[in-house]
C-alpha cells in the first residue's frame, strides 16, 4: 500500500482519541454534539482541521470490528473479523492463528430433540458462569486440541478450538432444529471436516455434562470464526503503537493489529493518567472512549449530551496535555440516539498540529462544522495517512 | 458488491426525481438553478440532506445513459450501453439479448459510389417513415434473423438483427467513403462474421431498394451494440422497482436494468398522478423530467430557469406528497445553458428522509448550498447506497 512504502521513523507521537459512537443526528434541530456545551472541544476545533469520515462506504453502517480497522487504517472489506472472533475478544480472550472461535449460547432442547428455547430462559449470567466451567472440564475428553470455554453474559459463552487445520467454514448449528445427540454440525468446504468433527464431538459431550438441566440442557454454536492475517500495524507505519481502553473488544481489536497493551483501570480518569505517563517508547497511542455509544444504544440523546460534555470537560484538557504532535478526536462510527444504534452517517474529525490550515471559521466542534472542514469527506481507513503525515512521518511520494 | 450483500427487504418507499441536466454554470453570478424561484424546493433543502454527485468521474461529461445507469446503482464504466441500443431504447424498441442494434442514417452516394452527403440532405421525418417502412419491406429477403428497421427523425433510423450469435465486434459502414453494391462490413473480431454478412446483406437490399432515389439513395450504418448483461435492479436492492418517464430512452434504461414500466400520459401532472396513487407493490419510484435538459441543450439559460420554477411549483408538491420514506431530487448530469450541451460538473442532489443531519443553514437548494452540503461530493453510482440506508433497506456490516 502506498503509504505503508512511505511510512518512515519519526519523533512525534500521534495520539487518536476515539469516542465510540460520537456522529449523531438532531433533535430540535440540532445533533448530541451540537447540543452539548463543549468549550473545549469548540477551541480546539477553531485551531484545528476538520472533516468527515465516512467508516466503510457511503450508506453503510459499520459493526465495531470495520469501524475500528478503518481507523487504524485497515481496508474494512479486505480485512474482516468474524463474528466468533470478535466475541472472543469481547470477553478478552487472547486469540491467535491456530484458533478456531465460536459464539455459543445455552438453549433448551425438548424431549422430542428440537430447540424449545434458544436462550435457555436467559439463564442469569453467574449461572452461566458455572455451567462454562463444567462444559470446559468435560471438554477434556476432547483429544488433539486445546478447548477454551468462556462465559459471557446471560446464556451466551464462547467456544475456542485451538490446534491445527482448523477450517472455519463450519455450517452453524443455529437456529436449525435438531436432535440431542445427532448434532448437524456440517463441513461447508474442504479444510472444516476436521472443525466439524470437533464441534460435533463437543456438543456431545455438553449436552452429557448438562444432562439433569432444566432450561440449559443442550448448546448452540455459531460464528464460527478465524483470526484474519493482518499486517502488524507498527511495522506498516513504522510506529510503536499502545492501546488504552477499558473495554475487551477495543482491546481485543488492538492486539489483533498488533498493539501494545497499556494497562490502566477502567474509569476515564484512569486511562487518561496513562496517557499522561507518555509511556515509554510508544509514538502512537489508542485511546478509547466507549459510552457515548451505550448512550447512544440506548436511544438516550440527554445522556450522550452529558458524556459529550463530560468528555469536553475531563478528557479534552488531559488529551491536550499528552504531549501529542499529532491529536486526532473522532468516532469509530455515529450511533445517533435517534437511531438508538449504529448508523451509516459519516463521523466528525477534528485533526490537530502544527501544520493545519485551520478551520474555516468553525464555530465549534459538530457535525455541521466538519461538513464544511478543510479536510473534507474522506474514508476512514485514509485518516492514518494524514495522521502520519502530520506527524512528518510520511516520505515524499516520487521526486 | 457490498451493497448488494447488505441490501435486505424493508417497508420503506423511496421516490427517485431525476430532474434531467439539472445542474447548471452562472449567468451574471447565478446558475439557472440558483435564478430560479423555488421556494418549495428552498424550504425542503433546509430539511435535508444536500451534496454533490459526480456521474461518472472528474471532469468527465457523460451520456444520458451512462448518467442514468450510475444513479441506478450501476458502475458505468462496467456496465455500457452501445449507442445502436440507446438509439433503440430512444425510439421506443423493446431490446433483448439476441438483438444486434445500430443507428443508421440515410445518405446520398455520388455515381462514383463515394458518400456525397451523410445526411441525405436531411431529408423530412415523414419521408424517413416512409423509407423505412420500404427498407423494412425489403428486408424480408433476409433469412435466418428477424430485420426491424424503425424511422428515427429526419435522415435517422434504427436497425435491430435479431438472431443467435450475433456478435456486436463489426466494423461501422461510415463514414469512410465506399462503393455502391460493394458493401465493406467488416468483423473486428470472431464471433462478428455472421454479423458482418449480415450487415453487408442489409446494406445489398437497401441500396437496391432505394434505386432511384435522388437524396436518399444509401445507407450507412454504426454504432453496432447488443444489450449488455446487467443484474436486476429489483434483484440487487431487494426492492419492487418502477418508473414514471415520458421519454422512451429512459422508460428503455428502466427496462435495461428490470424495472417495471408504469404507464403515465407524458405531461408532468400526468406523471405525477401516478406517483400519487402509490402504485400498489412498488417501493421504489424513478420519476424522470426531461425538459431542462431539453432547454439546457438549446441554450436558453431562460427557459431552463421558467422549468425549473414549474419544476418547483407543480412537481415538488406532488413529490412531497407521494408517501415516500426518501425522496431524493436530483439530476442525471448537468446541462448548463452557456454550454448548450451536457457537461461534467457535479449534479446537486438533496435528499429527505427522517434520518437527515440537516443542511448546514442552506439557504436554498442551489450548486452552492450543495457544495457545503452534508453529503459532501460522491460518486452518483453511490446514491443508492445512500437511499437504501435512509430507507432502513441495508444490515450493518461486520459486528
Amino acid at each position: 500500500m502506498l503509504i505503508d512504502s512511505l511510512a518512515r521513523p519519526g519523533t512525534s507521537r500521534i495520539v487518536l482519541a476515539v469516542v465510540d459512537g460520537l456522529g449523531g443526528l438532531p433533535r430540535d434541530g440540532r445533533t448530541e454534539l451540537e447540543t452539548a456545551t463543549t468549550p473545549n472541544l469548540d477551541r480546539l476545533a477553531g485551531q484545528s482541521s476538520l472533516g468527515l469520515a465516512v467508516p466503510v462506504e457511503h450508506g453503510v453502517t459499520p459493526g465495531s470490528g470495520p469501524a475500528h480497522l478503518a481507523l487504524f487504517g485497515y481496508d474494512p472489506l479486505e480485512y474482516q473479523v468474524g463474528r466468533g472472533v470478535l466475541e472472543a475478544l469481547g470477553i478478552g480472550l487472547d486469540v491467535g492463528p491456530r484458533d478456531l472461535c465460536c459464539r455459543a449460547n445455552f438453549a433448551t432442547i425438548g424431549p422430542d430433540g428440537l430447540v424449545v428455547d434458544r436462550r435457555a430462559g436467559r439463564i442469569p449470567t453467574e449461572r452461566c458462569v458455572e455451567l462454562c466451567a463444567r462444559l470446559q472440564d468435560a471438554a477434556r475428553a476432547i483429544t488433539g486440541v486445546e478447548v477454551i470455554v468462556a462465559p459471557g453474559k446471560e446464556h451466551r459463552f464462547v467456544v475456542v478450538f485451538r490446534g491445527d487445520d482448523l477450517g472455519a467454514a463450519v455450517a452453524e448449528t443455529d437456529p436449525q432444529p435438531w436432535g440431542v445427540g445427532r448434532v448437524p454440525a456440517r463441513a461447508l468446504s474442504g479444510g472444516a471436516e476436521r472443525s466439524a468433527r470437533l464441534v460435533d464431538e463437543f456438543v456431545r459431550v455438553s449436552v452429557r455434562a448438562l444432562a439433569g438441566e432444566r432450561r440449559a440442557n443442550g448448546v448452540l454454536l455459531r460464528g464460527f470464526a478465524k483470526v484474519p492475517r493482518i499486517p502488524a500495524f507498527g511495522e506498516r507505519f513504522r510506529l510503536n503503537a499502545g492501546c488504552i481502553a477499558a473495554y475487551p473488544m477495543y482491546r481485543g481489536l488492538a492486539r489483533l493489529v498488533g498493539m501494545r497493551l497499556l494497562e490502566s483501570g477502567t474509569a476515564w480518569r484512569d486511562e487518561l493518567a496513562v496517557l499522561q505517563q507518555q509511556v515509554a517508547g510508544c509514538d502512537f497511542v489508542y485511546v478509547h472512549f466507549k459510552e457515548t455509544d451505550r448512550a447512544g444504544e440506548d436511544g438516550d440523546f440527554d445522556a450522550k449530551v452529558e458524556l459529550i460534555e463530560r468528555f469536553d470537560d475531563e478528557a479534552v484538557p488531559a488529551l491536550l496535555g499528552a504531549g501529542a504532535d499529532v491529536l486526532c478526536i473522532t468516532g469509530d462510527h455515529s450511533t445517533p440516539a435517534l437511531m438508538a444504534g449504529h448508523s451509516w452517517h459519516p463521523v466528525p474529525v477534528l485533526l490537530h498540529s502544527r501544520y493545519c490550515r485551520g478551520a474555516s471559521g468553525a464555530a465549534g466542534f459538530s457535525e455541521r462544522a466538519c461538513a464544511l472542514g478543510d479536510l473534507g469527506q474522506f474514508y476512514s481507513r485514509q485518516l492514518m495517512g494524514l495522521l502520519l503525515a502530520h506527524g512528518q512521518r510520511l516520505a515524499k511520494f516520487g521526486a
